[in-house]
């Protein structure tokens, strides 16, 4: 149905100053902007995308999201982001990412879990009916391996409390996927950032916020220097996330 | 020095899905950082921007933006983005801007004021310096009038507390200009905006707010349903806005 060469995606962007962090980088929040922004116009592209599902009844959600970070473009720096589809199978599509410079040097490594819902019953759908027009034959070989399930947090964790609000919703009616980002780097100090860079980033989206709505951002941190993160809403698990951090050079 | 047809910038944009906000709609913070975005690089195209004005210890600093909306671009529509210096005198240079569909339908009419500072001493230096390259000989008409200052707000307007995180600051150490809106906008309630739009907003940025800081964002409507807005850092103005609302048809 499609040609094989659109069946990986590739759009350049450039880094305006006004979008970079701290740091004068690439913030992660937009980093996964762009992932969902990619990923939707590339659906679109294939004929798999929100028009065509609907149809079917059926509307992709995002479930996980894992990054593998080298180094991330800073002000003025354009950058590349390729996108594929790896698998698909009863439950969910597996696809893929790299954010790269115009010279091929490799920022970023991405893997992404979407599953199929039904729009109407809101349960899990097989994606697998949507037939094999989306793979790329020879696909590009993505290094990020499975995140692992973020282990239960002890009862001393570092917790702070935040209610959503206005500019948090999408147009679903749902907290807008990267502002769960925020909330959790924002459980460090500017100082932190100065002396650490995330190497890997794991978030999962188990249920789904609203306006008004309160969450518990909880944080634990063991002694090889990874970090487990979980927000929970009357005490269940909404977001759950993984950091693997790097000591500054 | 820069031929004409390069006075006026024009830039294409298309709005993501995950961009907009929960009236589907493009945000103003999301129109204020085009805003932003498309004065940078067209100042670099006119050889005014950041690295030629290093050179001359100066830089550009935004002090004024008043937006006027017809409407906003909606999810998948792809928008252009125009903007052209108006006039410079010996404190401030004026940035008109439009945003249209591109069949012509005017979405936004806006006006910013920039002043040029010295690096060293942080104090207004004289854009004039910098000559005339910058007009276009026959400039559009930009319908805005300049913004009326700010009143002194009631003893009972409404307040709420917000201390800066790391995810509102910017590569600058201060925090990033839309996340003042953010703070102003998310003084009303979901449900507000669905019976309310924005008709006209102004913004002025009297000094800039740092990582930690706790400010006390204050809203009071008058009468004709008009809200003026400030954020005050140990009393004194630090951000401060004027909100025209137009009920929703």
């Amino acid at each position: 149905m499609s040609a094989d060469h659109l069946k990986i995606y590739a759009r350049e962007y450039f880094l305006a100053a006004g979008e970079c962090n701290a740091e004068g980088r690439m913030p992660l929040t937009l980093l996964t902007a762009r992932i969902i922004e990619c990923a939707t116009c590339h659906a679109n592209s294939l004929g798999i995308g929100y028009a065509t599902l609907i149809k079917l009844d059926l509307a992709w959600v995002l479930s996980r999201v894992s990054i593998e970070i080298d180094s991330l473009p800073g002000i003025n720096d354009t950058y590349i982001m390729n996108t594929w589809i790896e698998s698909t199978n009863r439950l969910f599509s597996e696809r893929c990412f790299t954010v790269t410079s115009p010279e091929g040097h490799v920022y970023v490594n991405a893997r992404t879990t979407w599953a199929a819902i039904s729009i109407s019953t809101r349960r899990a759908a097989n994606p697998g009916i949507l037939g094999d027009v989306m793979f790329p034959t020879d696909p590009p070989y993505c290094p990020v391996v499975a995140a692992k399930r973020t282990p239960q947090l002890p009862d001393d964790a570092d917790e702070c409390l935040y209610t959503f609000r206005y500019c948090d919703i999408d147009f679903n009616r749902h907290v807008n996927t990267v502002r769960y980002i925020d909330l959790i780097l924002d459980c460090w100090k500017l100082d932190w950032y100065d002396r650490h860079d995330i190497a890997r980033f794991d978030i999962a989206f188990h249920q789904e916020c609203h306006f008004g709505e309160t969450v518990v951002v909880r944080t634990s941190t063991d002694e090889d220097g990874d970090t487990a993160c979980e927000l929970l809403r009357d005490g269940v698990r909404m977001v759950s996330s993984n950091i693997k951090w790097r000591n500054k050079e």
